[in-house]
């Protein structure tokens, strides 16, 4: 851990943000390293984009997985699981051609770095992952600056980075050539938030016109999709390149596709290679994407279908007060009734109901987040959950 | 595959080098890539340094594993079976920390880059997967000069290394500085022979003697030790990094550890991660790999006895020639007896015992390799198949 | 010039601080390419920091540095007067050891990767020329992260500093490491305005405390040296390490000096000779230097002293106007009287009194500077060619 | 001195080569590193490629450049000098576009990276300066893998080349791309030996037909060409780039000129600027290059004729021998009689005749060079010089 600071980015990022990054026991109410459900309970988690399966759940997912279908295994990425969940990304994108990467921050590097080719500023988005959360591989290992834009905002508009290159040629005497811009949606540290649909249309024009590429961070793109209603072949249309997670969301338990031009991805082995990421088989995580990619945009719909049903109830609670983030996506905000113990409520919340949630804050907010897990029980459920709990910890 | 040339690579590594690079399947007799033993009979694999599993076989293992102890998961090499991994290593190599690497050419050239620091020279062997298996990546990412020594041999003495570094006092004006030495053992491309110990123990003494950093790349290290009798941890003393392959023989799917002092490998994570290749979980790595590992050395020992038992018995038949190499491995020449066709032979062994081997050439020769999959069988069952094989391709 | 605005720059920089950048020519009154004063006549330049030899100019210069002594080559920057000047500048800023640059860049480049080791992020000035006018060498060669503080500011208060840093524990997870400092004083892009002496006094402390290194691009030093009062050795003591120009005022035709601990000098001839810049000779710039060197810093009280005198004389009369930047150092504002045609009024200072200015704009606003060609003329003289420019330029 | 070992230099590389990159005068006859000829007494130099001037020397050449045509000083190698320099050479080498560089280094490593482009591997001689005298810059700064070709000789043949480019079909399994290939010619570090022109025309057909780039290290192509009768711009025309020295034997201090299509040369201004080579002023090199090119062909076809002159009257004295080297350009193997005092004879010829030499071993064996600087003297003068000096130096 000595590389980075847990307790700061604890409060940087949101707690919501987390399960993405750190192991989520330790953060979760009742401070439980061993929380250990009974077997036969199913766990709601209302923190993370989906279930990160461990032990013996990943392997139960990949057992159903070989049930329907044989596993293959790929050899250097080749063939196998690898090869099947590279062509259904490109159908799913609508690009030419899909790679495995083994993860998020290489999917973006390698994108950028191409599509930038000779030239070294790379715009983005003050608060995206590539400027903030890649420990500067930008600059250090691929010779690119990152010109972030909008100090801690979600997104910047066309118009801003218009003005920003236009800026350059009074600022700079001695040009290094614009790379390309690369736009993360949704945006993990502004608590999921969206980029502008119509933003990302301007800038797509804009850049098409001047030639300069574009790259899509889309490691969440499929929450961008369940709560915007743009699929992710719309999305991916406006883009060169498309990065999506298979682990956040997907089940895996790493990697990523890279997907775009047949052109651009086929540098990528070889780039790949040079930065030690040509991993033996990664058919462990194909196939455990492949397995839950089936049907998960329908249990996305019917989540969020399910959470705006417990969500009504509870904001009908006096002193309850569950809020959606302004062009959010998963993330919602929620205010505990004033009169009850926070940590207690989460307490019992857990150990009664087996409903995990981010530990509030003395004030009773938190952020929770809306995934999969919330099928594993019936509304009524988590609503009677709910009641009983403030009941418990009322002061 | 259009960044590799197949064929090619086949000829110049030895079928045997093979299945750890490219799909098995197509390189074996009978060309049947969609070879299917009966469910309940085990393959012997006469090639590869170890059991690979696939899709089920893989899924057995892990439940396996999971049986004897709960697999718990890492988050970006926290905690977990990965956690665990690194101990145990950092254990049998004797050395103060060890770090899960997503591949051998991560874990080498990263050791490689610390350990020479801002120095550019690199003494390599000419025939080492470092010098030519990385794709350069020495020169193109890590900003170091390869110096390969001796051509085409299995290794360099202590004193051609000597005679290098001094020539260069002549050879070159502008100094760059000596980074480190790079050693191979066994090497892969020199069909498993081993770097003699006495030349490593030399090398040590002079490294150490004027402060030059010594690598071990000992991806295949298990078959040097049970092959020469020489510890792993006694290896790995003489050198300051030591890296291990966990799929080659362990079973895994991938990955690597790299062992040596805390002050080094506490550089790794940032590396690592600057480079892309800090993965969220590693931990079905990790748990394959420790299952594995238990009682490896011992089933390796047994799989040697079994197969000098079945050698002798084999090079009685008339024809029939199998021989060790000078400083060898697991890895033996055969010649097959004049009087049969080779390929048909080849096709016998499979499909009527399960006994799968490189292709020979047209005049009946092959490299074999022994490893863990000949327990599959008693020895006399492989007695009598190679004879029956023998007797159905006589010509 | 096509990777760089000729029209933008000027907008940007002011046409104070071009000479340094660009052939001074084009840019002045009359716009008269090829401006030829009588060859008795010298030119008062009221723009740039110290007079530019060319052709004639020049030899005339160094034969006059050869009466004194004999000018000697060097050999690659070994011996001669390389050497003289390497030892005349360790002993001027109080450094261990100076050695010669062939340019600021690789002398600030050089000096932040050096001293910021194997750490990422550099922290500098928006508005310095490490900033904007390197082309960012330093994200697409030297591997580092530059990162600017306070927007379109001259410099940045220590407390900024230290809340930036402190800031990275939240705003980023994943370190990488706080290079160093960088300084440029006096600031080229804001008019020459100087970086206070009290901040780069608390940031000194700051920095040696946590021991984090501290460069001074100090391209015109000794021009911050005459206007502030603070000795060029006082400045170099809170630095670790000083870079010089040699061309801006030393009369030199390129060239540069780099100061600081014997341990840090010593690793400049390794990088300077692997990214292209170790030169053959380089004796003609620094015995150039050597001989403007001697006297520099006295003509230049004398020239601030004679402007003064012309300043207070010139600002007596109706509607015109000189003024000092706050913080500033040789680069005034002029306001010239609203009742004359600005550029008529340059133009007769340029042919008739061989007085060179920047072009005013249509307001009559412009930026002038103070050098030691000041010294070629009696003040008097100024004044009247002033008062009878004006005259003539009555609309 | 620290980065590079003077003694060991002079024996890898013979004293010929010496004085193009060491100060001379401590190598020579009498070790007088304070030799003073007589004001009026001009030196004839049997070492180096032409006259190297210093302080007084240099500026009588520029006053005389001068005093043809006015120098102009160039801002940023625009205009003046420099750019007529460029210009030049760009008809002399039949190219699109010349630019001037700092260093052949840097010249040599641009041109190579430019050509290469995204492929790494390098094809070099195993002599040349871009292999052994550059510090390995192409490894670790411009990412390139210099693959040297044919131990220790002068050339490699075209087919030499295709071999070991095939080669690596088996050699390698992943592919990092032929990037170009580099000729030194004529090759410093084989005493001056000639690329054979036949050899030039095959590869450059090669390259051609493969689209693999070809460079010129021409540093000293003028001799190349004068010994040869290939001329200067036949050379090029094989070749995409071609590098030439201004300082070998064209007079300037420093720099270098690089030649070749718009389209490669056009990128040089930006690199050459972020590597740090962008110096303020280079005219004084471009000035002093452009002064001495002027009939330097032809004074270095009189100096061939004087030399072949002295040279047949020298080789009838009895033990006296001086041979051309098979291929060889300037340099030639001189053995002195066994009956003189090696030592003594060439401190005779240096302190009385002004004829300066290289240091002979004991056994009288020594390199001399021819230049210009033989024109100083009538050839009588140097044969009666060695006459005398002989006799002095008798045992």
């Amino acid at each position: 851990m000595s590389n980075y600071n847990r307790r700061d980015f604890f409060k940087a990022t949101g707690l919501a943000a987390l399960p993405a990054l750190l192991p989520a026991q330790t953060l979760f109410a009742g401070n439980k390293n061993e929380f250990q459900p009974p077997p036969a309970e199913p766990v709601v988690k209302l923190f993370g984009d989906g279930e990160m399966f461990d032990g013996t759940g990943y392997l139960e997912q990949l057992q159903a997985a070989s049930a329907k279908q044989l596993i293959k295994a790929d050899r250097y990425g080749i063939g196998g699981a690898v090869e099947e969940l590279e062509k259904k990304f490109a159908v799913i994108t609508g690009k030419e051609k899909a790679i495995y990467m083994p993860t998020g921050t290489l999917a973006n590097q390698l994108a950028i770095a191409v599509l930038s080719g000779e030239n070294t500023k790379v715009f983005v988005q003050d608060t995206s992952h590539v400027y903030r959360d890649e420990a500067d591989a930008a600059q250090s290992v691929f010779n690119k600056r990152l010109m972030p834009l909008v100090k801690n905002e979600t997104y910047f508009s066309a118009a801003a980075l218009k003005q920003a290159i236009a800026a350059l040629d009074h600022e700079e005497v001695f040009k290094s050539g614009i790379g390309c811009v690369s736009i993360e949606n949704p945006v993990r540290r502004k608590d999921g938030r969206m980029f502008p649909l119509e933003e990302i249309k301007l800038i797509s024009e804009y850049c098409k016109a001047n030639k300069i590429g574009l790259h899509l961070d889309g490691a969440r793109l499929y929450m961008a999709s369940a709560w915007s209603g743009t699929s992710v072949k719309e999305y991916s249309s406006y883009f060169d390149t498309v990065y999506i997670s298979l682990y956040k969301y997907l089940g895996a338990s790493g990697g990523a596709v890279l997907c775009g031009d047949k052109a651009i991805i086929d540098k990528m082995p070889h780039l790949i290679k040079i930065h030690g990421g040509n991993q033996f088989g990664n058919w462990l995580n194909a196939a455990m994407a492949l397995h839950r990619l089936e049907g998960m945009e329908e249990r996305l719909q019917q989540s969020i279908a399910r959470f705006k049903e417990i969500m009504n109830a509870l904001n009908q609670l006096p002193g309850l007060n569950i809020t959606a983030y302004e062009g959010g996506t998963n993330i919602y905000s929620m205010q505990l009734p004033p009169a009850i113990i926070p940590r207690k409520f989460a307490d019992t919340l857990q150990d009664k109901y087996f409903i995990r949630m981010p530990v509030p804050d003395d004030k009773g907010n938190c952020k929770i987040s809306v995934n999969e897990t919330l099928l594993y029980r019936d509304p009524n459920f988590v609503i009677h959950a709910f009641k009983d709990s403030i009941k418990t910890a009322l002061t």
